[in-house]
């Protein structure tokens, strides 16, 4: 299978598929572009493109049936086998997502963490926490498919050459640096300080 | 001071600032718009409106001077007073941020983390951690301006009805659910199981 999708239509899918998961269908079996759109406050020709993309129509008068959208979203955006993700730098979101990808039958699974700390295990999740030092071995044993890395106080040139050598397929970075890897990785920056400065300006206190 | 400048360029002017701190201008003090552009991995085209937009202009010769940019880019998007950050929910991230935000002479500063656990506090940072169950007290009596959202297992609809009584003015959420808080709250969204779904669909096995 190709991908073909647009980066923003994934997005997209992945957001919808879990608004629908929301709804109980034994009430509701059917939702129309219109109200998806509104719980999604996007735009309805939005969704329709983006149905249409993965061959997906409703019914002119029902609408769309939501079991069989999310089943329809999830062949076609889902792994077939589950991807292995590791956290560089942990906190209360890692945790969230861990539980939300565990609950919700996700093809994503947080099976690591690495910290700066040697004494470090969280009774409270079920991924297994380590200290950065020890990143090469366990990359390579857990087979580590996507890296979420929010920790800064590393040596990263070092600890991006663990990630390039252990096969790793994608990086969520959070940091500011930029990341000097090859290109079959697929990276996607988020910079948080961009972010704030810029939530700073819109909210100041000069005008 | 009027709010003109689009969200885009206070981010990249954001972005612009802190690559530019890490020049050595003792060894060089100028830099040429496709310079930066290279540093920053983006087209020089949108450098040079983005520095019209503050009215910068560079010597033709030499390119900008560095210092003198820092210190004009500060004027447009620095909020005069410091702003006050705080994290509901904090993990690794957040403390990087923290001392980020501290060396760098910013006017962001992060001045409390709250979390679910009652017994919380962290010698490794200089902001309190507090319990949610005191969020109410704590952002009137420390008049915070932003929020990093980052927990999921709260009560959302009261918390944000103690952020919106507060006074904060905005919020920049990680988490999936939408913020139903007034206009004049800024709300930055950034959902992450999206991003890491898509991640995970570009990186796939599925061809």
């Amino acid at each position: 299978m190709e991908k073909n999708l647009p980066p923003a239509t994934v997005e997209r899918l992945s957001n919808y598929r879990r608004k629908l998961k929301g709804i109980n269908t034994e009430e509701t079996a059917y939702i129309h572009s219109h109200q998806l759109a509104h719980l999604m406050r996007i735009n309805p020709a939005h969704i329709r493109r983006d149905l249409m993309l993965i061959n997906f129509s409703g019914d002119i008068h029902k609408g769309y049936n939501i079991e069989n959208l999310i089943a329809k979203i999830g062949e076609n955006i889902d792994c077939i086998r589950k991807q292995k993700l590791a956290f560089i730098g942990i906190g209360d979101l890692g945790r969230a997502l861990a539980s939300e990808f565990k609950n919700k039958d996700s093809k994503l699974e947080i099976v690591a963490a690495f910290r700066l700390e040697e004494n470090l295990n969280d009774e409270s999740v079920d991924f297994k926490c380590y200290p950065i030092s020890k990143i090469k071995q366990v990359l390579k044993k857990e087979e580590i498919d996507i890296i979420v890395l929010t920790l800064t106080k590393i040596n990263l040139k070092e600890v991006l050459k663990n990630i390039v050598d252990s096969g790793v397929k994608g990086i969520l970075n959070f940091t500011s640096a930029h990341l000097d890897v090859p290109d079959e990785i697929y990276v996607e920056n988020y910079d948080m300080i961009g972010k704030l400065e810029k939530l700073s300006y819109f909210t100041s206190c000069k005008d």
